[in-house]
This record gives C-alpha cells, sequence and structure tokens, in this order.
C-alpha cells in the first residue's frame, strides 16, 4: 500500500485579520503547518488551530520565521548571526509546544517558513542552524526538507529524522531545484496537471523537471496551498486523486 | 535552619538595548524570573540569560508580560478574553522552556510581569488565566504569588504549587496589599532597612505593615531589584544581612 | 440645500492580510478615515488608499490608535501619560501628512480610532491629549468628535475647528452616549431603518435615543462602517436614500 | 572662513531602554539625525529630543531605518518593493515633521540609517526611492550622502540639496567606499589622529584612503557617532581641535 502525506501552511491569520480556511484545510492534509506567531499568527490563533488540528488528526507542526508580519516572514534578512536564528526557531517550536500541550497534543514536525526556508535550502550555515534548533529543544520532531537543497544535507549531516517534500503545484529545473516563480511555467494551475505531477512523482520516487529529467528522491510528503479559495479546491481534487489511485494519505507520525 | 529564595527579574535588556547587569545578579539571587520576549528580551536574549542562570545554580523562571515594549509590559490592557491571556501565557512559557531544553536546563517557576501581575492580583478572572496557564503547559511549575491577592486565590483554588513573595524594598498597607509607588514611605531606600524589614518578615512569618499591623503570611521568596546599579549593592547587601543572621539563601525547587 | 458628510474608517489592510473594500466604499462616503500603521495599515497600504481617496476626491483623514495591531486598536491601554498620548497621535497624523503630500493631496480631518477615541470621550486629559496633539501638529485640520463627550469639550475648550459626528447604525442612550455593543437594540441592522434614522437625525438636527427623548446636536457627518460586505451594501443604500431625499453628501471641507 | 557641519545619530532610546547621551552630543554637534520609530526611538523620545535639539540650536534631521527594532536597522532586508521604501522613508519623514512642527521646529535634512542607507549606497533602485521619498513628501530637506556612492549619484541625478559626508573615525579604500569594519586599520580609534584625518579631509577637499590614494570630494558635514562614552569624548576632542584650527561648527541650514 502506497501512502503519503499532505501538508499545508495553516493558521496564517493574525489579530482581526482572516487568512485561508483553514477548516476546509484540516479535512484534505494529513499534517498542518501552524505558523508561530512570529511571521503571522497570535497566541491566541494558534491554540485555536492547534485544537482543530488535534480534533481532525492531523500531525501538528511549528511553522517558525522570520520576525517579519508586514512581510508574511517572506523577506529574506541578512545579518543575524548562526545562533540567533537557532534561537529564533528554538523560541517559536517552545511556543508552540506548549500551546500544543496545553490542549492535551504533541507535536509531529517542523518546517521553515518563506524566506528562512529558501535561506536554509542555499546555506548550510542556516541549514544547520535551523536543524540544530529543531534537534536542541525538540529531538523527536520531524524536519520537512525539501530534497536536494542544504537544508537536506544538514538534517542528513546532524542526523535527524526528516521528511523530503514536493510540490504539487510546481515545476523544478534539472538539478531539482524550483523554477523560480514569474517564470513561464514555474506553476502548475490546472488540477488534473497537478494531480497527475504528484502521482507520477509518488510512483517513480522522482521529479520530472520541466525538461523531462528525472531525479530520484525518496518522497515522503506532498504540500498543497491553502491561502485561497481556489487552492482549498485544488488541494481537495489532489486528494481524491490520489485516493483514487490507491494512495493512503496519512501524516507523517503514523 | 532557615531558608529563603530571592528572586529578581533578569534578562530584561532587548535588540542593542541592555537592562541591569545580569550576571551581577545572578550571585545574588537563587531565582531568575526571565524575561519572555513579549515586554523585554528576544530569542537570543533569553538564551545567553538561561545559559548564565544555569551555570550559576539559579533557579529559572518564566516572566510572561504584556506584549508591549514600549511600555515594558506596564501598561494594563483591557479588552483581552480570559482564553487570549492564558494563550498568551502558555505561549512565553513554552518559548523559554525550548531554550531551557536547549541549554540542558528547565524551568523552575513562572511569575506574571508588570501589569499582568497586578491585574491578576486584583481580578480572580485574569489571576485564574494565569494559573491555568502554567497548569495546562508546564503543571511542575512552581507559581509565584503575591499573598492576599486574587492571585494566591486562584493558585489555591485550582491547586497548583505556588510561593509566596514579599518584596524587600516596598511598604505594605494593612490589607497586605503594597503601599502605592508615590506615595509617602511607599519605597524602602535604606539598604539597612530593607535588611531588617526582611529578616524581621521571615523570622515572623509575617508582613508588618506600614502602620504596624501584623499580617501572617508563609513567605517563600523575596524579590528584590536588578535594574539600576543601587539595586545591585542593595540585593547584594541583603543576602550579606540574611546570611550572617543564618539565613541560607536557595532556589525554590531545592 | 441640506449637505452632510458620510464618513468611513478604510485602509485597514496590513501587510498580506486584507481587510474591507476600500474602493467600494470610496465611491459611498465623502470622508475616509486612514489608518495610520500602529492599528492596522503600513506605509504602503496608506499610500495605496491615499490615492485611491484623492482619485475619488474624497476627504482624507488620519485616523491614529494605539499601537495595537493584534488588538486592532480596540483594546484600553492604560498608564501613557498625556504627553505620550499627544506623541503618538501626532506622530501617526505627521506620517499620514506625508504620505499624502507624496501623493499631491493634504488632509482634511483627524478622528482617533477605537479604545483610544472610546479612552477620550470619556476622560478630559486624553481629550484634550488629542485635541492638542492634532492643533499642535497640523492646526487647519477638522477634529471628529462625537457630541456630548469630553473629546468635544475638549475641542470646544482649545477652540479648535470640529466636526460632530452620528452613527447610522447605533442606539443612543437618553444621555446621547451610544447603547453599549451587545445590548438589545443597540445596532440598527436593517438598511431602511437605519436611513430613516439618519434622515431623521439631519432633518431634525438631533438624535432620538433609544426611549425616544430627543436631543439637539449639530450633525455634520455620519460615520458607516464599511469592514463586512454587509456593511458595504448597507452604506450604499444608506447614501441613496439620503439623495433621494434631497440630502447631498459632500466633504467637510467643502 | 572654514565651516563644516558635524552630525551623529541621536534619539536612538527606545521605551524603558536609554542609548547614548544626547545632551551631551547636542552640545557638540550641529546636526542631529534623529531615528525615527522604525530601527529605535518612539513618537515620545522624538519629541524629547526635537526639544533638546531646537534649544540647542542644533539642525534636526530625520533618519529613517528599516522597520527592525530588535536589530537596530543594521539587518539587510531584501524583497521590498521600490515604492514599499519610498513609503517607508516617506512614513518616518512625515512622522518627525509633525512631532518638529508641534515643538515649533522644521527639519533640516535626511539621512538614511543603517542598512538602509548601506544597501542605498550600493543600489542605484533603492538609492532612487530613498532621494525621491524626500523630493516627494519634503522638497526642502538637504540629503545627506557619501560621496563615490549610488545615493550620491541619485541625488544629483534627481536634483535634490544634498550635503556629503565622511566619517571621522573610519579608513577608505582607494575606490572611496569605507574599509570594511573587521578589517585591519579599519577604525581610528585615536582621538588625535581622528582629528588630523578630518582636518585634512577639509583642507584638501579630499578623502586620503588607507593607501594614501587622495580622492577628491566636496566635504560638507562629518558623521561622529554617540552611542558610547568614549564616543562622546571623541567627538568633543574632535570638535575642539577644529576649532581650535579655526573651522567653525555650523549646521548646513546656516
Amino acid at each position: 500500500m502506497t501512502t503519503i502525506d499532505l501538508n499545508a501552511d495553516l493558521g496564517e491569520s493574525f489579530g482581526p485579520w482572516k487568512m485561508g480556511d483553514d477548516e476546509a484545510m484540516l479535512e484534505i492534509v494529513s499534517s498542518a503547518n501552524i505558523a508561530c506567531g512570529f511571521h503571522a499568527s497570535d497566541p491566541a490563533e494558534m491554540t485555536r488551530v492547534v485544537r482543530l488540528a488535534k480534533a481532525a488528526g492531523v500531525g501538528i507542526g511549528a511553522h517558525p520565521g522570520f520576525q517579519d508580519l508586514q512581510g508574511f516572514g517572506r523577506r529574506r534578512i541578512f545579518g543575524m548571526s548562526n545562533s540567533e536564528i537557532e534561537a529564533l526557531v528554538i523560541y517559536q517550536i517552545g511556543a508552540l509546544q506548549a500551546i500544543a500541550a496545553s490542549e492535551g497534543a504533541t507535536l509531529q514536525h517542523v518546517k521553515a517558513h518563506g524566506a528562512l526556508n529558501n535561506m536554509a535550502c542555499g546555506s548550510p550555515k542556516i541549514a544547520h542552524a535551523c536543524i540544530n534548533a529543531a534537534r536542541r529543544c525538540a529531538p523527536d520532531l520531524i524536519n520537512l526538507v525539501l530534497p536536494n537543497t542544504a537544508l537536506e544535507n544538514a538534517a542528513t549531516e546532524i542526523g535527524v529524522s526528516m521528511a523530503r517534500e514536493v510540490f504539487a503545484d510546481r515545476a523544478y529545473n534539472d538539478d531539482g531545484s524550483l523554477v523560480a516563480r514569474g517564470t513561464e511555467g514555474a506553476m502548475i494551475h490546472d488540477p488534473d496537471a497537478a494531480a497527475a505531477n504528484v502521482l507520477a512523482m509518488i510512483e517513480q520516487q522522482a521529479i520530472t523537471s520541466i525538461n523531462g529529467v528525472k531525479i530520484p528522491v525518496a518522497i515522503d510528503t506532498v504540500c498543497v496551498h491553502g491561502d485561497a479559495p481556489t487552492a482549498v479546491a485544488m488541494a481537495r481534487h489532489l486528494r481524491r486523486k490520489l485516493e483514487d489511485a490507491g494512495v493512503t494519505i496519512t501524516k507523517l507520525s503514523a
């Protein structure tokens, strides 16, 4: 039996501002990356989404990012030392751990958000800071990593549990990196094409690049987006197609 | 043998701004209330002070406050629901727990900061929110409470471990409340007077009010201030006087 | 010819989070209270809305609030001195003034937001701080005030230009204060009832309380809400009803 | 008669945290770059320093930076559009303008802070955003620029008033750029050497590089640092040496 995890970024509302449809997405995904208050969310919102995720039986993950609400954690910030980045990640993991504990839940995984994730994929130093952060405060967490990046390398070198993720709606270059947003063909907008793409990656345990090159990777989880109505529909379609093909959607710790 | 805990608010620097002399105070106190990033401090600063406190053998406590750096958590904020306050406290406890875990340390206690503490002392609802927050995410923590307040009542009603604290340098009203700052005689500025005051409270297990009324309380810890050079000298003087009188300074968990 | 101003709070998005439909509301109202970055908005968002308001010929007003994004400026914050409140208001007015200047526009008015407005209505000290702030940095601005409040009194005593506002969708007590939200009958949900209510207030230059008591006031502007789809429809309905009754909607400076 | 302006970054305290000795520095410098609340300071602190600067007859300048209190505006932030950077600068200039107006003062100049200044020196796009920001909201302000940078070029191309600044305590490369901090010889620590260096630059209207290469520049202002006790002494020594050599210290607008 083939199984796969579906993960999405959830809990991205903040104070009076709403984003996404967490309830709808929690019926689709098996793992939730929950914002920890630095790039989105706040303590009350984190509590709300942890409660929903627990009730839905969805794996709960910390989604630490740069402290940048206005930029939603998508702006690269240079000039933080490795120990500052480690402390930033540990702080956010701990905050969500305590909220989970208060709800009788535990964390399953951790995934860096936005610019922090991007920088960790390209910089061995930042990658080690992120992986070490989780190892030092929560050694049982599964680290979500993009294959063929400094982040995957750091997880391997440090020897932590990891899950490799692919994107349902993004095209890849021949070296396994993502085709940059804004480039022709970078995004897969057609739900059927995205589902076929994911099914092929799972069956072949390989990414097929935009040029047709096959890059073998162990695929543990598929990232779907949930911050728009169309995204919810696309994620729902993907889940149905996977299930129709006999793939079981199940969280990482299962 | 008489023992007592000395506690102080530490780790109150933020980014480029320094406050207090944490190293000096950690040679004097046995318990440190460490700011958690909402009213002061940041993840790197919390890490620094946890490391220092662990090395000094000082009990590490979370010191959660309102999210108000500019006002240093001293402004009363109305309009948060009980569950919002609970989440706020849980978030901050968790952040410090993870930082402590990353340094191989564990938390000993929790003490609300500034306006949050003041409001919890006066409001049963806020007091229950604070005590429940700690109980739900970290049930082993000792709750520091002011005697004769809604906070002490909440700790009693909920049935958590608590330590009652008195102030070395503050005068008390006949009902056991603190004489408001700014009132004549509210502050004890003379180090010898402060030390004598504390010794008397410990020996008698009672507070003597500004009018001479004795109010029995179980005294577990004495709060000293550390955010000024004179405060460090006063705290050091107090410790020496206590030791000269045969009182052993020891952290709460000992 | 009867004329009246319609005002609404606009520009309340922040970073990646959207709120309200500014474009739709700018076709309805004649004055816009634009958030200044403390309780909502950011410099880029302020620029966007100033540009839209200028293009629509709508009067541009500063809408300063407490520095509290998470609480949307609706939490009362105690412990700021009068001079701190003055500086807070001046800072925000200046920020919007410069953005308006950069777009070739000028400010028409200022209206305190949320908890700051509520506190200014009840506290002569805070009312004077708000009115003095505007007088000191932008003496030509019109101050929006609720009639029969400390804020109106302060504007009268200090001798600044003011405009008195009533609410389209709120009921009033016999003393002219607003019936508290949550009380039976506090909100007027029916668009026709709200429009009839406003027309009566304008024609009679008086508020009619929930008990039928008439309180004479000079009515210069009517506040409508725009942060929900139904609110837009209600505001549009009100404008049409006013125009059908021969009332001209026109901004304050006209 | 030779005249020169001395400028320093002032008003860098924030909430309860103090930095530098503004009163001492205001007796030494002729122009003050006042933090605007994004990387340091707050509305009350800005008011305090504007009042002091006005009383001292010192030229008042806006010192806008990235919104990054924890990093003190020294972290480079990538991913803001040009219009976002423009709005960020305009917002901060306006805030200080209004505070100055409320104190009966006007702004003399604007100088970008920290990472924003560094990025503007290297990026024509960011340089144009900074210069255009000032031109659009406050066209009379003098723009402080480092010679031989994209920022100077932008000021020239856009045609705004500018003042070229040199550093008293920094060494220069042969291309006129600053020797990077941390490099051997990058900082001039000896007060006499710093004073001699500045005098030579003023007399020759040229920078002499660390290798002895002379780079002609029109020198309008000298930047001194004021965030440390030794810095105050060094600045005071420099002023005395300049006056002893017959140089008059005078603000830019004089």
